[in-house]
């Protein structure tokens, strides 16, 4: 097998075979295939496209390249959850403790910020005291007491992944959706999972800008997932504005708190319990989805999942008070209002560019290197349809240094359109695929 | 400038600038950006193309990544031929001691055989003692004396060329036709040319199977040419069925030698003509196209360009008795007649097949460490269109060894298409594109 001739065969825009993916995936993981090669082949594939039999077979390969964490061990069944990213986006802290307080298992393998999306790791770790390096077997044991734990990509699972993902994003690949497919589902059932929920975020906030995009990635890896008898769902979800009202670490767990205690923003609410009904519905402590359902609204109402969310908080090594007392969290040391010159109503909030300028004041990063700033970030003060009046604030930028501060409020006021007429509301959540 | 950035946005299509093709070009050469990151912009290149534009600055900045060669001191309009490879095209070896016998000054660069294709230099070192590895010095000397010299790829001229080309032989982007216009021009035009006749060859033999292909590929040559205020025109020729009768070095040479004398085939004489005469008005011997092919004409009756190929090949060191001589060329030893069962008319010769069982038995390399065995190949006994009875010998098979014989004879036996209808004569000369 040579690989230029599966580099052509690619590029011409064949199906290769189970094993000539196998072949490629193994031998660059061990350094037999040069870099060069495989970037050829991965800009074959961003054109080309794979069909689902060679997803299946690539995520296959990628997650047998190192060790698998065997979590069989653990009573019950194994349901994470997984969102493709987005601005605002903190559902992983609702639906998982939700999930987990009805008695679902979830091996929450989190990332980190990237770009103008933020990471659930970031999030816990603006908790003092929080510690994500969890050993394998601490992240059972945690799991077995509490059926929940957040671990980091620190495992040492899928090594292909983490070395094509290096190389795709030096080449210009990392846009192509088979290889976004492979790369989630390789990472995710590399952990003893049986089933997963997925939340593919659609619109300018999120990676993919179009539903037909989303949807196909949806059923990539919903047929990864079946080809590989795992149970996945996935949810496809409007990301044209910021989820909920906050953006920035600190900021998200605070709101986290809040709706965790029925008392958060309605999209955000609305999007944990449905993600969180289908972790139940998949971990089988409910025989219908709507029952999944009921169960996570009645473990919102009776602070089960708050409750649940502090506990791990504290395993984990954190202050769960933060929860209650905000000023135990990492805070901003100054303010500034964004406020409109116009009445009308608000017709888009640009939740990339609030991304872009969240990050740009320290709370996320543009390069795997960059530290992140736990304290600053946005809070909207409206959300789209909303009708203001002349003088209203529109969000504030909450910040501990005034470097870049001026480009970020820039940001956010090109991130606001105002229209003089009543806006149509979006749906939340757009499709669902299984 | 961000080399991902280029390569992003060369993958969505966009046109690159001048400074942004020259900045990849010069910082590859110098090793600044890594070969997995040229990949991934090869593979952008053969799916996204490139402008004109695009392709003059990519050849302007690989011609200037090493040394280029001065011959404006030597007098008289230079004129170099290029032919994009064919089987049995040998008219390098006519069309340039036509043209300079005429006053034309060919500095005749040339390549090797590879794959299918034969190359100009294989031919020459066929005759013994002929020497390609001439010094500049020595090139322009041979030059100033006889107005034509042939030398080898072996100048440090264009060095991004050949880390550009085993690269793209590594990663499937050979079969890109902006890639292949700028490595052809960047080492053309890296020596002091006034003038370049391109020969397209298009069909089963060539390296361009559609007549389109090598339209597009003759027209960007041609457009880079022009921007570099050097005159370029090309043929597009057919390349169907094999050039003449001969396919394999010394065989070739003695075509040549026939040709030469007004005793060649009839398809050879023709485009080595039109070549000539090509050469001869760009050299501005003459007025016009015509005047110019009369010119090719008559040096070829009078035997001018025979005498002229004998100079040039003694003042490199070679027997310009093997001419005349034929016994002391490198012989086979042994000669298989292919036959065919079936009466009709030759409907099809696949020089595809032709040169692949020609290389097989070691007129040509498959790898550029292979040597060639200068004595062996393939003498056609009869053309496209001609009718044959049952019986009749289509091809003899010249060897040396008979590793590898069986399995030539069969290519060379599937080569031949008989029809029981008469078959419609193809053009040889396809188009012009000036």
């Amino acid at each position: 097998m040579r690989t230029v001739d599966l580099i052509h065969r690619k590029r011409d825009g064949e199906e290769l075979a189970v094993e000539e993916l196998q072949f490629l995936i193994d031998s660059y993981t061990r350094g037999d295939i040069p870099e060069y090669q495989m970037a050829a082949f991965l800009m074959a594939v961003y054109f080309s496209g794979m069909s689902d039999r060679e997803v299946s077979a690539m995520t296959e390969s990628m997650l047998n390249s190192g060790s698998t964490v065997d979590l069989s061990a653990i009573p019950g069944i194994k349901v994470d959850k997984h969102s493709t990213g987005g601005v605002g986006d903190k559902t992983s802290l609702i639906a998982a403790p939700l999930a987990a307080s009805a008695g679902v298992v979830v091996p929450m393998i989190s990332g980190r910020a990237l770009g103008h999306t933020g990471g659930t790791l970031d999030k816990l770790e603006s908790i003092p005291g929080f510690r994500t390096d969890l050993t394998v077997d601490e992240f059972r044991a945690l799991l077995e007491q509490y059926n929940l734990a957040f671990i980091g990509q620190t495992l040492d699972v899928a090594p292909a992944d983490g070395k094509l993902y290096a190389l795709r994003d030096a080449t210009a690949t990392v846009e192509s959706i088979p290889l976004i497919a492979t790369s989630i589902m390789a990472k995710k059932l590399a952990v003893g999972l049986d089933a997963l929920v997925l939340d593919v975020k659609v619109g300018s906030g999120a990676f993919m800008k179009k539903q037909v995009d989303a949807r196909r990635l949806a059923q990539m890896m919903v047929g990864i997932g079946r080809r590989m008898d795992k149970r996945v769902q996935a949810l496809i979800t409007d990301m044209s504005q910021p989820l909920g009202y906050a953006v920035g670490n600190a900021l998200e767990v605070m709101e986290v708190s809040q709706t965790l205690q029925n008392a958060g923003p309605a999209d955000l609410t609305r999007i944990s319990l449905e993600l969180a009904a289908r972790m139940i519905y998949l971990g089988k402590v409910a025989k219908t989805l709507d029952e999944a359902r009921e169960i996570a609204q009645a473990n919102l109402l009776d602070g089960s999942g708050y409750r649940k969310l502090k506990e791990v908080i504290q395993a984990q090594g954190g202050n769960p008070q933060v929860l209650d007392r905000f000023d135990l969290l990492p805070n901003a040391t100054g303010a500034q209002e964004i406020t409109t010159a116009r009445a009308g109503y608000v017709s888009a909030i640009d939740a990339e560019l609030i991304g872009q300028a969240s990050s740009l004041i320290g709370a996320g990063r543009n390069t795997k290197e960059d530290t992140i700033d736990p304290a600053v970030g946005v809070i909207l003060e409206v959300k789209v349809g909303q009708k203001i009046d002349a003088g209203s604030i529109l969000c504030r930028i909450y910040y501990t240094g005034e470097e870049h501060l001026e480009e970020a409020a820039e940001l956010v006021e090109d991130a606001f359109k105002i229209s003089q007429q009543p806006v149509d509301e979006r749906d939340l959540i757009l499709e669902v695929v299984s």
